[in-house]
């Protein structure tokens, strides 16, 4: 909780109010590697901190094919943006890769803290329009980067973690084939 | 402009005072085929919303090659998201496919009205959380569907603009090769 409000109050400060009722509706939680924090298919509206650990946040298709929507590690948001702010059920599903300290908090919950205190709405506001530029990011990546320059980028963003994330995994997460991975990593590594 | 109004209007009622104040940052525009309304590397910061026509966004890049990041019909709204928020200057251009009818605010003008009415915060509250569900559902159609697949899905969400935007522009919108787009092509015609 400790680094979720660290993490705020790097660009607003919050009133003692605010911090009191954000702890009142926040879940600390300790996860292991391999642990499923949201299941696909179920109407949980979810935002989740990470304080620490490697989360991320997928989709298995009827194929039987893994792909990659999310990484987040510390001081990152992850959820499924799909149907966070809808009646849908769930489409992700999120797992932890490691052992992770996460702060998880019922969108609902939140919606009444936005009300409550009209400043969390503003830092808020900032939040989503961090997203959206974040997400246009990623499909920017997607569609401009060849397979070398998005392993490169991933190397940049998730330095820490690159041994923590199996190869097929970082393949579905960057769009390219583990064949890709392998040929582009061992390009990498011979220059 | 009526547009615009009707658009919000179909999820919250305005005020008068709000309706004066929004007409009076709003310029209408009327821009034929072919015309630029955002270029890119250039400070401004704008909101764009399509009251008629199709508009598309899109990055060349350094080996000359078009990357089409959104295309917006009639009540969508477009802009350059990775730059918009920030002070970095604009990454994307914005052109019009066709004769359209645009409204462009300017980001910063838009920011005073949610101050001045905090129910237009909520409005533009619930506003970006829906472009932030489209933009993963994008990057879960780039990851998640195949050629065919994703070409149906255009065919879904731009049905009356097929034929205005050009084959290459459809092909770079959906991360294929516009080989593989005209195999899809040939495929759903005989089937």
């Amino acid at each position: 909780m400790k680094e979720l409000i660290e993490y705020i109050e790097k660009s607003t400060a919050l009133s003692e109010d605010l911090i009191n009722d954000l702890k009142a509706i926040a879940i600390e939680k300790n996860v292991g590697k391999g642990e499923v924090i949201l299941q696909k298919n179920t109407s949980r509206k979810l935002q989740i901190f990470v304080s620490s650990g490697c989360i991320r946040a997928f989709y298995i298709a009827e194929n039987g094919k893994d792909h990659t929507l999310q990484f987040a590690t510390k001081n990152w948001w992850i959820s499924d943006y799909m149907t966070l702010f809808n009646n849908q059920k769930s489409i992700l599903s999120i797992e932890s890769l490691s052992h992770s300290k996460l702060v998880i908090i019922e969108q609902s919950q939140l919606e009444g803290l936005y009300y409550k205190f009209p400043e969390f709405g503003l830092i808020n506001r900032t939040n989503l329009q961090n997203r959206i530029a974040a997400l246009q990011k990623r499909i920017f990546g997607l569609l401009t980067l060849n397979a070398k320059e998005k392993y490169e980028k991933f190397i940049e963003d998730y330095e820490v973690f690159e041994k923590v994330i199996p190869n097929y995994q970082i393949a579905s997460f960057l769009g390219i084939t583990p064949e890709s991975l392998s040929r582009v990593r061992k390009e990498i590594s011979n220059s």
